[in-house]
C-alpha cells in the first residue's frame, strides 16, 4: 500500500505484468502435454518406491509381488484414462469432475467432488514438493539435511511467483518435463541394454542391505491386505490424471479430440515409466523400507537414525548411470523440477476450480471475476498455508504425506465416473441414431467399468490407509463440504430475501421526496465542492449540517458561512460529548419519523489520500458515520470525493493491480462468448 | 464482529457499560488524592531501596550517606510540589506540562514534553508492575519465582480491564491507597516506638548479611559521582507528581485551589514515607546490593544466584511487624495493589494526553473524540505492548527498569518549569496591580528555582544513568517526537491544500449538470430501491448501467427491465474479461471527457449485512468500484443501502460500542462548555 511496503513487495511480487489478453494463447498438444501432465507424470518419481516400501514390511522376498502390483496399476491407469477420454468428449467446457458430478448426480455430489479436489490440490503441493526436495537431496545432500526448511522455502517461492502473477508459459513447462521423460526413458533403455545385452551386474546403492521384515512369514488374509496396501500406494501414480479434463478449453481445436489424444499419450508415458522403474529397481536390488532406520540392516545391524533413504528413481539412476554422473545429476534435477511444476499446477488449478465454484455460489463470488487479485491472492495464500502446515506436520516426508493423498483423487474419480454413467443413460433415453447409440453404449461400458474399478480402489484405499492418515483428508473434505454448503445456503437465503415482487412494487419502495443534508465541519474546498454538487441535485429540501463539538469553532464556521454567502441553510446540532456519529444519526432518524415517506440523502465531503497511513489520519469519523447510516432505512449516503495530490499515487497503484495476471489463466482458456452464453454459467446474484 | 468472536470477546472485554455521562463525577479531595496520587505515593515502595542499592557499591558503610540523600530528595520534592502548585493555578485546563510548554516555549518544546510523557507512561506501567510483583512476591514466593510471567499476566489483565472500559471509581482507588498509606505510617510509628521507646533490637531478614563493596575505598570525585547516582535513583520518588496538574478539570470547585492542596498533601505524605522507610531500613540493618548474588555475603560466602532480594519496604515490615504476620501480609498486598493502580494510572493518562495531542493535530484526530473505542483501544494496546516488551527484556527487574524511568519525568519537569518562568515574565509585562505583581514575582522565583533544580537533576540523571539504560528512554522520546512532528506536518499540508480560496470560488468547483447512473446487476429489491431513489433526485440525465459479463444473464435482465416497464433507459457495457470495475470507470471517464463540466453521480445499490463473514460474500465488486471511482474527479458516489434481516445484529452491536466508557474519562473531567470555548482548543481541520 505505502511506499514503504511497496518497494520490498515489488521486489518479491513484482510489477504487475500487462496481460496479453489470453485470446491467442491456445495450447498445441506438444505444449499441453507438459502443462497438464507434469502432475501425473511426476508421480512416477515416488509411486514405484511406495510400492516397494509397503512390500518390504513382509521382507525382501515380497518384492517379487511388485510386478503384479505394477500390472494392477497399469490396468487401473488404462481404465481411468479411457474413462476420462469419455469425459472430455462429453464435457468440453472445462468443468471437469465437478461439472460432471453436479450435472448428473446433483449439487451434493458436485460439492463432494469439489471438496475432494480442493483437498487434493493442497496435497499435490505438499507431496510434490516433499518428493522434489528428496530427489534434489539425492544430488545435493544439504537440501535433504534441511528438508522441512527447504520444502517450505520452495512453497514460499512458488507462492510469491503466483502472487506476482507470472503467467504459466508453455516453454517453461515443456523443457523440464521433456528432459524428465527423456531421461527416464534413456535410463530404462540403457539399463535394459546393460542388463540384458551386456550382462552387467548393476547394483543400487542399497543392494547390499538386508531388509528385516516387520511381519515375518505373512500369508493368507494378512498378505493379501499388505498387497492391497502396496497397490493403494502405487495408485499415487494416478494423481493428476483429471487435470486434462479441467483444461479442455485451453486446447487448440478440435479441443476434445486433442485433449483425449493428450490424455492417452500421458497414460502411455506414465505406465511405461512406472513399470520401467519398478523393473530396474528389482534388477538393481534396490532396498527400501517403511522405517529404514530399524528395518534396513547393514552387515546384520540396523542402519540407524542417521540413514537417509534415497528415492527409488535416484537409486536406480545411480545404478544405471553411476552415482554422481552427469546423467544422474541431470535426472535428479529434472525430477525435482517436474515435481515443483506439479506443485505449481495446484496453484493454477485451485483458483480455476474456485472460479467455477464461485459461479455456482459455493464460494465468495469475487473469485469468479477474472483477475480479482485480492480473491486469488487469498486463495493462493490459503493453499500455500495449508500445504506448508502439512509439510511441517509431516516433516516433509513424502511417504507419510502420500497416505493422505490418494483418497481425494479416488473420491472424485468414482463420483465423476458414476456421473458419466448417468450421463449416458440420460442421453440413451432420447438418442435414436443407431451409430450414436452404439458409441454411447460403448462409452457407458467404459465409464461403468471405470466407476466400478475406481470405487473398488477407493474402498481399498480407505481400508488400508485410514489409520495411516487418510482420515486427515476426510476431515479436510468435510470442512470444505460444510463451508461451501453454508455459503450456498447464505446466497440462496439472501437472494430470496432480495427477490423483487412481481406486479406493482409495494409502497415502501416508493418514496415521495428527498431531504438532502450536507455534512460540514469547516469551510474548505471539499465542503464547497460537496455543497455545489448537492445544489445541482435539486432535492426537495437542502441544508448543511454541522455538529457543534467546540462552540468557538462552530461560531467561526457560522460567521464564515454568512460572510461567504453560501445560500444553503446551516443547521447546528449540539454534541456535549464531542460525538459526531450519534447526533447525526439521531437527526436523520428524527427526519424520517416526521415524514416517513421522505428519503434522507446524506452528502459527505471526503478526502482521497494515497497512503494507507494517511487513511488512519483522515475520514475516520466520516467512515464511521457512513457505516452507521447504512443501517438506517430510507437513507442514501453520498461521498463527494476531493482528491488530494497524494491520491495520484494510489490511483496508479490501483491501475497496476488491474493489469495483473491471474494464476490458472492459461489453463482456463480464453473467454468464449458463444460457449459461455450457451453454457450453464450462472452469474451469482447480488449487487455488483 | 461475528457471533463467533463475539462470545469470547464479551467474556474478556465485557459488555459495554452505559456511561453515566461524566457530568456528576467531579472528585472531592479525599477521592482525588488516591486517584491521582497512587502513582507518586507508590513510588516510595521502591525509591528508598534504590538509594541503598546504589550506595552499597561502596560498601555498607556508605549507607551512612543515605539520610543526606533523603534530605536532597525531600528538598527536591518540596521544590517540585511548590512549582506545580503554581502550574495548577496558572493552567487549570488540565493540559499539564504539555500545555505549559506549548504555550510558553513553542510547539517544539510542547512536542518534546509530550514525547517524554508518553515514554514515561510506558515506563510507569513497566516499573510499577515489576515492583508490584516483587512486593507481592515477598508474601507469595510463587509469584517472584515466575516474575516475568506474573508481570505480563497483570499487564494483560489491566489491558483487558481498560479495553472493557471499566470506569475508574474513586472507591476502587481510595481503599488500597489509604490502606497503603496508613500501613506505612503505622509501620513507621510502631517501628519508632519499638526502637526508641521499647529499645527493641529489630533485625531485617538481611541484617546478618555483609556487603562486599564493588569498589573499595571510594573517595573524592568517584564517591561524589556515586552519591549523585544514588540521588538520581532516589528521585524515582518524584515520578507521577505531574499527574495532578493534568487532572485539574476533574476536581470540585475551586478546582485549582483544591488541586494545589491535594498536591501539597501528596508531597507531605510522600516525603514522610520516604524518609521513614530509609530511617527504618538503617535502623533494622537492611542490606541491599545492586548485584546481590555476588555482593551479598552470608558467613563470608556470596549468597549466589538463587537469592531473591526482597524490596526494602517488605524487609522493613518483616523487621517491624514480624515476617508473615498479618500486618506484614496486609502491607505487602496493599503495596502491590497501589503499584498496580499506579500502572493503571498510565492506562488512563495515556489516552488523556493522546486526546490533547490529537486536538493539536500531533496525533490522529479520532483520538480526540471521546469514546472512540477503536482509537483508544489502539492506544491501550500500544501502551501495554511496549510495557510488556520492556518487562520481558528487563526480566521484570524494577531496579533495571528504573534506570530508564526518571529521564522522561525530569525532561518534562524542566521544560515545564522553564515554561512557567516565561509565563510569569509575560504576565508581569502587562500586570500593574502591585499585589498581583508581588504574587507573580514570588511564583516566578519558585518556578525559576524549580527549573534550575530539576534541570540540574536531569543533567545528573543523564550523566549517571545514560549507560545504565537512560539512552533507551531517549530513543523512545526521539521516536515519538519524530512521529508527532510528521503527523502535524501532514495535517498542515493537507489543511493548506484544502483551504477554500477567498472571493468567488473558481470554476472547477462550479459544475453545471448532473448525469446520474444507477448500477444494475439484476433486478431485485435493492436495485428497485436505488432506481426509485435516483428518480427522486431529478438529475439532468438518468440511466441504468449494467456490465455484460454473461450474455445470457444480460439478455434476461434486459427482458425483465422491459417487462416491468422501468422507465429509465438501461445501458449495457460489454466486458469480455468479466471485469466490473474497469468498464464502469472508463464509461464514467468518457462521460466526463464529453462534458467536463458535468458531474457524474454513480448510484450503487448495496446490501447491509450483519456479520463480518457476510461482508466477504457481498458487495466486494461494489466496494472495489466505489474505491476506484473516488479517484476520478467530478464524480459523486451514492450508496443506497438495503438492510438485510441480519443487519439488525450489526446495528445493535454498533449501539453497544457507542456506550463504551473511555479510559481517562474520570481524570479528564466533564466537558465544560464555557471553558472549552474559551480555551485554546482547536478542532483538527478536515472533513468529519
Amino acid at each position: 500500500m505505502s511506499k514503504l511496503t511497496d518497494v520490498p513487495k515489488r521486489i518479491l511480487i513484482g510489477r504487475a505484468l500487462r496481460s496479453d489478453r489470453l485470446g491467442e494463447t491456445l495450447l498445441p498438444k506438444r505444449i499441453a502435454l507438459p502443462v497438464f501432465a507434469s502432475d501425473p507424470l511426476s508421480s512416477v518419481a515416488y509411486a514405484p518406491g511406495e510400492v516397494l516400501l509397503v512390500l518390504s514390511i513382509a521382507g525382501a522376498s515380497a518384492y517379487a509381488f511388485s510386478p503384479w502390483i505394477a500390472v494392477a496399476v497399469v490396468i487401473l491407469m488404462f481404465t481411468v484414462v479411457a474413462s476420462y477420454r469419455q469425459n472430455v468428449h462429453a464435457y468440453p467446457s472445462g468443468g471437469g469432475d465437478y461439472e460432471v458430478a453436479n450435472t448428473n448426480l446433483g449439487p451434493k455430489a458436485g460439492v463432494g467432488v469439489a471438496s475432494a479436489l480442493l483437498v487434493d490440490y493442497v496435497l499435490t503441493v505438499a507431496v510434490s514438493i516433499s518428493s522434489g526436495v528428496e530427489n534434489l537431496g539425492s544430488a545435493i545432500p544439504f537440501i535433504v539435511e534441511h528438508k522441512v526448511a527447504s520444502a517450505i522455502v520452495i512453497i514460499v517461492l512458488l507462492t510469491l511467483m503466483n502472487l506476482r502473477g507470472v503467467k504459466e508459459s508453455g516453454r517453461f513447462f515443456a523443457i523440464p518435463t521433456y528432459v524428465f521423460v527423456t531421461g527416464v526413458f534413456a535410463m530404462i533403455a540403457w539399463g535394459a541394454f546393460r542388463g540384458l545385452v551386456m550382462g552387467d551386474n548393476m547394483r543400487a546403492p542399497t543392494a547390499d542391505l538386508e531388509i528385516q521384515a516387520e511381519q515375518q512369514g505373512l500369508a493368507g488374509i494378512a498378505l493379501f491386505f499388505l498387497l492391497l496396501r502396496a497397490f493403494s500406494s502405487g495408485c499415487a501414480a494416478l494423481t493428476g490424471v483429471e487435470a486434462i479434463s479441467n483444461g479442455v478449453p485451453a486446447f487448440r481445436k478440435p479441443k476434445s479430440r486433442n485433449a483425449a489424444t493428450t490424455l492417452a499419450l500421458m497414460g502411455g508415458l506414465a505406465v511405461t515409466m512406472f513399470c520401467g522403474i519398478i523393473g530396474l529397481a528389482l534388477a538393481t536390488d534396490v532396498k527400501m523400507a517403511e522405517h529404514p532406520a530399524h528395518d534396513l540392516l547393514r552387515d546384520g545391524k540396523p542402519v540407524g537414525e542417521g540413514y537417509t533413504q534415497e528415492p527409488v528413481i535416484s537409486q536406480v539412476a545411480a545404478a544405471v548411470f553411476g552415482d554422481g554422473s552427469f546423467m544422474f545429476v541431470l535426472l535428479a534435477a529434472a525430477t525435482a523440477l517436474v515435481l515443483f511444476l506439479a506443485a505449481n499446477t495446484a496453484y493454477n488449478g485451485f483458483p480455476l476450480l474456485g472460479s467455477i465454484l464461485a459461479q455456482d455460489r459455493y464460494l465468495p463470488r469475487q473469485l469468479h471475476t477474472r483477475g480479482d487479485r485480492l480473491a486469488f491472492s487469498n486463495g493462493i495464500v490459503l493453499l500455500a498455508g495449508a500445504a506448508a502446515l502439512l509439510v511441517y506436520a509431516y516433516g516433509a516426508d513424502s511417504t507419510r504425506l502420500i497416505q493422505l493423498y490418494i483418497v481425494g483423487v479416488f473420491v472424485s474419480f468414482t463420483i465423476s465416473q458414476t456421473g458419466m454413467v448417468r450421463h449416458w443413460n440420460r442421453h440413451l433415453r432420447t438418442e435414436t441414431d443407431p451409430a450414436a447409440r452404439r458409441r454411447m453404449i460403448r462409452s457407458r461400458a467404459i465409464n461403468t467399468f471405470g466407476a466400478f474399478f475406481t470405487g473398488l480402489v477407493l474402498v481399498v484405499v480407505l481400508i488400508t490407509k485410514f489409520g495411516h492418515g487418510a482420515w486427515v483428508s476426510l476431515v479436510g473434505m468435510a470442512f470444505f463440504f460444510v463451508l461451501m454448503t453454508a455459503i450456498r445456503k447464505h446466497y440462496d437465503r439472501v437472494s430470496q430475501e432480495l427477490a423483487a415482487p412481481e406486479g406493482p412494487s409495494d409502497d415502501s419502495l416508493r418514496p415521495s421526496r428527498v431531504h438532502s443534508i450536507v455534512l460540514v465541519s469547516k469551510i474548505h474546498r471539499p465542503t464547497l465542492r460537496a455543497v455545489a454538487y448537492a445544489k445541482l441535485m435539486r432535492s426537495d429540501k437542502l441544508e448543511a449540517l454541522s455538529i457543534n463539538v467546540d462552540p468557538a469553532e462552530t461560531k467561526a464556521l457560522k460567521e464564515e458561512w454568512e460572510r461567504r454567502g453560501i445560500n444553503v441553510p446551516l443547521k447546528i446540532l449540539d454534541s456535549p460529548y464531542r460525538e459526531i456519529t450519534r447526533p447525526a444519526v439521531e437527526y436523520v432518524k428524527s427526519l424520517r419519523r416526521e415524514s416517513p415517506r421522505d428519503v434522507v440523502s446524506v452528502i459527505i465531503p471526503e478526502y482521497v489520500v494515497g497512503h494507507w497511513y494517511e487513511h488512519l489520519l483522515h475520514n475516520q469519523s466520516a467512515l464511521r458515520l457512513k457505516g452507521r447510516l447504512l443501517f438506517t432505512p430510507g437513507v442514501m449516503v453520498t461521498s463527494v470525493p476531493y482528491q488530494l495530490r497524494s491520491s495520484e499515487l494510489a490511483k496508479q497503484r490501483a491501475k497496476k493491480h488491474q493489469e495483473w495476471n491471474a494464476p490458472g489463466a492459461v489453463r482456463r482458456g480464453p473467454v468464449d462468448k458463444t460457449q459461455q452464453g450457451a453454457g450453464t454459467a450462472k452469474e451469482p446474484s447480488g449487487a455488483e
